[in-house]
Formats: C-alpha cells, structure tokens, sequence
C-alpha cells in the first residue's frame, strides 16, 4: 500500500516543534524517543506499520487546542487516535505526522439521569461509559466488540455499532453533543444535551469523519435505563442460506430483537474452543436476543422461534440463565480473537440490503474457492452489516496481496448488491481507493469540498478516507 | 420583519427567465401570472407574505436540473417548497426569487419489504408514503401534525418529527438516501438503502438544512412493520408541574411509550370543543401511548399507570376501543386547527431538557401574565420539544409584535436552560436573528463555510437560517 511521501522540512524542524509543544503541555505528555513512538506505529489493522514523527497526549481541550496550534502554524499533520483498536487503518501515522493520542482524557464530566445523558472526555473507553451509570441502572448502547478498549473518541469517527445495534443505533444515534477542537486551534460546541439543533447537522457530519474533520475532546452521550432483562436463544441451521432467509423473516415480521448475529462453521468452531460456550457444532449460527420483562421476552422469542421452525433448524436452545448468556455472548464477542488465535486474518466490514444475505454468502464461498482462502463469516445479520474475515499466511509471501485482492472483490460485491463499503469499521487506509467504486467522482469532491471547510490546509489524518491520488493533490494544492 | 433587498437586474430579466425556462419544461409548469404567483406568497407562517418572481413545479429530477442550472446561470435565488406547511416562514419567496414547488414530484419509485424501504419521489405527501404500504402491514414513522398534507421534502429540509417519534426518532433517523440537485444543476446520490454510508455523512447534513444546500428530488425512506396493536391512556392532573415530573418519571423508568404527549388547559378545551375526543376538563393532560402485543400493552400502561399514581392525577383514563383511541389522537392532532379556531396564534417549537418542564412552564405562565398574553401548551414532552402556542389579536395593532417579542423571550429561555430554538419547525425566516443567542460566532461561521460548498454564490432558499445581516454580507461578497 502506498504512503504519501514525508516531507523532508517537516523531519528536519522535529527539535524546533518538540520546543513549541514543551511550553503548552507537560514533558511526559511528549513522546519523542523514536523507540517510544513506535508503540504508535499502527492499530489493529497491523499490516501497516508506520512510526509517527511524535506521539502527543494532551489532558484536556486547551492542551489539544494548544498542539492543533502549533502543529497547523509549522505545517505539521495530526493523526488523532482513540484506542488504537481500528480495523481500517484510521490511526495508521506517516513519518512526518504527529499521532494525538486521547488516553489522558478519560474523566466523567457531568452525568445527568433525569435527562439520560453523561459528559465524558473524549478518551474514555466505550465500557467505563456504562461503567459510570451502570449503578444507577443506566447504560451506554453502541457495543463495539472492542468496547473493552476502544475509546469513544473513535467510535465517533467510525460510527461505530456493536452488536446490539439493531435496536438502539449507532453512535451518531446516541451522540449529542461535541467539543471538538478544529486543527487551527478554534474550539467549537455542536449539538448538546437537546433532541435536536437549529443550522446544519454539523454534529451528524462529524460523526463517521474519522477525524478528518477536527479532535473531538468531549462528547454528550444519550444513556438509556437498563431493560429488566435479556434472554439470547440459538438458533441453528445445516446451511447459511437457509439461515440468512431466517434472518429476513424476523425482520420483516416487525419483532425487534435488540440483535441478531450470524456466524457460519470457522466462526463457530473457533469460538467454541475460545470461550466454551456451548455452540452446537452447524454449518450456520444464529444468535437472537431480545429485551425486556420477563413475559416481554417469553412472548418476543416465541414469535422469533416460530419464524425459526420454519426453517427447520438442526438447533433451538433458549439461554436458560445469566451465566449461560454471559457465555453466549462471551463466544461471539470474542471472535476476533478467537479467530486470531488459529489464523492471520483480515476483518472486512460491508454493509449489504438483509435480503441480499443468502446471496452473498454463496457468492463469498465460491470466490473463497476461486481465490484459494478460507472465510470465516461473523456478522450483525439484522442491520446488514457483514464481517467476512478473509483468513491467510503472514509469513507466506502473496498471502496478504492475494487476502486484499480478495476482500475488495467482496466489498466490490457489496456495493452491487446496493450495499456500501463499511458499516462502522471506517474506510481509513483499507478502503481509501475503493471509494471510486461506490462514488462518483462529483460526490467526492463534494466530500472533500466539505473538508476544505474545516481543514483547508489538510493537515487532519491525511491519506485517509480518499483515494491517495486524489487527496494528496487535494493536499499539495493548499500548501 | 425585514426582508432582502430584490435586486432589479433579476426583475428586469423576468422575461428572459421564463423563455428559457420553457424550454426545459411544459408551459403549464411555470406560473409568471402575478395573480397566479399570489398562491406562493408565504406558508403556514402567514404572518409574512411576499410573491415570489416566478413559481415552477418541476416533474423529474431532469426538470429540477434544468431550472436550477437556468436559475444559476442567470443569478436568479431559488425558494424550493415542499406543501407549504412551514411554520417558521421555511418556503417565503422574495420579490426576485423563483419558488421551485415539488407538487408534481408525486410518485412511489420502489418499494423493497424484505430490505424494509420505500423509494419516493420527494413531493409526496408524509401519509401517502404510509399509504403506499400499509397494506402489506408497513408504515412510515415520522407522523408531523401536518402530515396529511406535508411533503416529504419539507419533511427533510426541517428533519420534522412528530407524536410518536420518541420511539421511532425523527426524519433523519428513518431517511436512508436522497438524490439531490446541487444549485448549478449537478446531480448526487448520498446515502442509500443500506445501514451506513463510507466517507463523511453528507446525508445527514442535508437532513435539517432547510433547503439551503440542494433540492431533493427523490428519498429512500426506512419503512417499519406495523406493530400488533397500540393503546394510549390519558392521564390529566390539577397542575402542570406535576404533570410535568410525571413525564421525567416514566422516561427514567426506561418504559418507551411511542408517545407521551401534554396538553394545558386552553389547549384542552379547544381542542375538546373541535374534536369531541372525551377529554376531561383539567389543567394539564398526557396521552401516553404504548405499542405491540396485547400483553405487552398490558405490561407497559401496568408500569406507566402506576408511576401517574404516584403523583395523584385526577383522571386516568385507558382507552377502550380503537374508535377512542382515534379520537384521542384526533384530538391531540388537530390542536393547532382548534387553536386556529378561536384565536390567531404564533407555534413556537423549542427544545429543553425534560427535566426543566416544570420550571420552564411556570416561567411561561409568569411571562404571559407579563406580556398580557395567554399561551396554550401541547407538545411531545418525551423528548422535550414544546410548541408554545402565543394567542393574540392579528387586527389589534401591535399585538403581532408582542407576540415575537414574547415568543422571542421563551426561546432564549429554552436555550438558557440547556435546550434550542427549534425542534422539528426548522429556523426559517422566524428565528434567523436568534441564532446568535445560541451560537458563538465561530459556530455559524462554520455553518455558513458548508452552505459556500453547496451553494457557493448562496443563491438557494435566501435570507433564512442565519441572521439575515449575516447572509446578506455572505450572499453579496459571493456575487
């Protein structure tokens, strides 16, 4: 994959910058060592690896401001990070950029239970939001697989979704205020603690522009009160196909499980050695769980297993406590890893029309075939979002080219389908040049029109999102 | 109110305009007939009135193009009107602009049960869209008062609302893509019917842009399946504060009704007077109103019944049959029509937390004792969009004026305690000048630094949204 060229001015200048960043933020807050920074050099999409110039870690608004300032005056780009936990390449640095990493701004600023929102700084991880109001019964809804790690922060620029989005949303659903900082230093607030704001949904644009657009330090989230309970069922079938038509039927029925998730046989057997959570060994997998009070739930699953009998499943189990549950769930949330574990993988992350499922998946084996790799499919069936995970070789040489021929023949696959290229992982590094396969060219440069406003000297995690070509010449252009 | 100065060159050319306006379009699609063009003077804001150069009702997205390219290229202003239900002034011409009106732009273009959308031309009506579908047992959320006769695209220009959007969210939770004529006639597509779009969610920026940043011409809209059944019950109490710490309650409870709506006194009985729905004479009034299966109704209103106990209402009242619960809705529907019956009056549409109901509308009845004007209240108090509505004399001169002023006071009040100007009315002409009271200059001048990318010589739907000082500077720089 191509990197865009450092710039030799901005390498040379690296003492005067260390200087400038010293008189705003404390010395531990810079890490300059280029062994220190190379903890920087990639997130989880460790195909590519890049040390940044720098890594800073600003505590608060003003410290970020401060660095914005100062890295915009000297021409220096920023490549903020959240967790570090993206799919897609979105915190991948190049040589010549500082990574602004948000760990240190991890307070609670203001939780507000009459109104159903919390204040956090922008670095606290996705699990210690609910971990904030859980006591008071409350929870925050989008769960990233990663939740544990990934910080909010980075859902915000991915929009991320997690399996339980099927009912609650994704982040920009349950996003409603920002502090965001705009890399000349400017503070902006946009939306609030509010249903809705007058002028343009600036909020809504920000969220999914994987930080190209300015450092979001703080943010408004919506948290709802925990349902009185949840039961999971497992839901087996000898063939995806007949399982993806399962899935339409729910959907079109009108019950609302709060999700539904798919996984086909390597998902499941590497789970089940994972996390032992007593999958039955099938060609498909279903997990449906819906919400509510007890008899809410008896009444919801058993439409939901009625739907399933139609489909002659091998396998009908209702989870029959927490523990078992927790298990369940502990599998599917684990997959990544487990699937990590026995293989290199790579995750893809299309988004498809659910009526396209069955199609998909057959068309995913047979180009398994053609292209000589294994597919494991793990995915939010209810809302479309697909997670073919390509599996390959590191150490055997083409393997890697080959596995990225293949996932962007799948994603391809899912914009014909009338899909789209990612559902919540973003289009970082990964995707950048597929863009041309879902966008015209007039609809992209609206896009980066819209990105002249807020970073006219596109400074802002450069060499994402676009295609490389065409938004380093966009770059070049504004020196 | 003051309105931009009609530049004389664009009437002079009114001539000119039209030949070449027909030659894109049939004769009986523009409306140059001063008597004619009076239809299009102003919407429901009728407060203010100004016909319009010209009126064009387009027929295809070509059509569309083909005038606002015209339009362009000649340096003509272009106001696009949904059905002309715009409650803050949204569709009011100006002397030199033409009026581009979506009426023709009728027709269903697909629809997909199985991937749960429907595919409309943009002047459809919101009902019709429903309509289309609930046969097959699907409806169309969003639900404006106004929905038997708004359009669609007005719909999306004001991301409308409505009653039962605390469950189903407003427009741009259930809008999934548009095609859309930028104003020099080039044609995007943004968004589609899949879960998330890659790159920046321009779609969501359109969502809520008051026809400022393109026309729309076509929508792919979320369709829901019809819920088995739904019930509301009304709950009245002898004073609104606890009418409003009732609704506080049974949000954090984390129940859902599709609806909590409140209704005051002189609302109450206008709209009793006009609907015969049954209300009881009280001072305050919630219909709560709860979805899906018969048990499922049963648990809800059992949890809903039990928090109004709590605070002693003197009616509690569950609907009987689906004719009560008809009327009920028509009732709480046609409030507006009621008002309109007996008074003239100015809707206001402000947002606040839900926790500062009580307190704000006790600041509204001290304010109204003030000013020497009644106000009713009804609003979605779910999710804390009021509507105010301020009762005065239109023939009693100077009584419009107080009206602003008050409505004026009560909107600043909402963004004083955390809330926003407007919730699903849209800024329009109405609310321009207040934009300053609840953003910082940097914040509109970003706003106004998107409109430069989609409108950059700011030529669609003047003198709206931003103060008009602002915009006039903005639109005569541009020039």
């Amino acid at each position: 994959m191509d990197m865009p060229i450092p710039n030799p001015a901005i390498l040379a200048r690296k003492p005067e910058l260390i200087d400038r960043l010293r008189q705003v933020m404390p010395d531990d807050a810079i890490i300059s060592d280029p062994v220190a920074t190379r903890a920087y050099e990639c997130d989880a999409l460790t195909a590519y690896k890049c040390p940044p110039l720098l890594a800073v870690l600003p505590a608060n608004t003003q410290e970020v401001s401060d660095v914005l300032r100062i890295c915009h005056d000297m021409g220096v780009p920023v490549v903020p990070r959240g967790s570090g936990t993206s799919l897609a390449g979105g915190a991948l640095p190049t040589e010549d950029s500082v990574i602004l990493g948000v760990a240190r701004l991890s307070d609670v600023l203001e939780t507000d239970y009459d109104n159903r929102f919390i204040r956090v700084q922008s670095g606290r991880t996705n699990l210690s939001v609910t971990g904030a109001v859980e006591e008071q019964g409350f929870f925050y809804a989008p769960d990233p697989s990663s939740q544990l790690a990934c910080a909010i922060a980075g859902n915000i620029a991915m929009n991320s979704g997690g399996a339980h989005c099927l009912k609650y949303g994704v982040t920009t659903n349950n996003l409603m205020g920002v502090t965001m900082v705009l890399m000349d230093g400017q503070v902006l607030q946009l939306g609030g603690a509010y249903l809705d704001a007058e002028g343009y949904d600036l909020l809504g644009l920000i969220c999914g522009s994987e930080g190209q657009l300015g450092v979001v330090t703080e943010a408004t989230l919506r948290i709802l009160p925990k349902p009185e309970g949840a039961r999971p069922v497992l839901i087996g079938f000898d063939n995806n196909e007949v399982a993806g038509a399962c899935v339409s039927d729910i959907i079109k029925a009108g019950v609302l499980p709060v999700a539904i998730e798919f996984m086909d046989r390597p998902c499941i057997r590497a789970c089940e050695a994972f996390a032992k959570a007593g999958y039955p060994d099938c060609e498909a997998l279903l997990i449906v769980e819906v919400e509510g009070s007890d008899a809410e739930i008896d009444e919801q699953l058993g439409t939901i297993i009625e739907i399933a009998r139609t489909h002659n499943p091998v396998e009908l189990r209702e989870s029959q406590s927490a523990d078992e549950s927790a298990k369940i769930w502990l599998g599917r949330k684990s997959a990544f890893g487990a699937m990590g574990q026995i293989n290199d993988y790579m995750c893809l992350d299309g988004t498809i029309p659910v009526s396209q499922l069955p199609f998909v998946l057959r068309r995913i084996a047979q180009m398994s075939e053609e292209f000589g790799l294994d597919v494991a499919n793990v995915f939010h069936a209810g809302d479309g979002n697909m997670h073919p995970l390509i599996l390959f070789d590191a150490n055997k040489p083409g393997d890697l080219e080959l596995c990225e021929e293949f996932g962007a023949e799948i994603l391809k696959l899912c914009v014909e389908v009338g899909g789209c290229l990612t559902g919540e992982h973003g289009v970082g590094v990964e995707k950048r040049d597929l863009m041309l396969d879902q966008y015209a060219p007039a609809d992209l440069e609206i896009q980066m029109a819209v990105k002249d406003v807020f970073d006219p000297k596109w400074l802002l995690n450069p060499a994402k999102v676009f295609p490389l070509a065409t938004s380093d010449t966009r770059r070049i252009a504004a020196e």
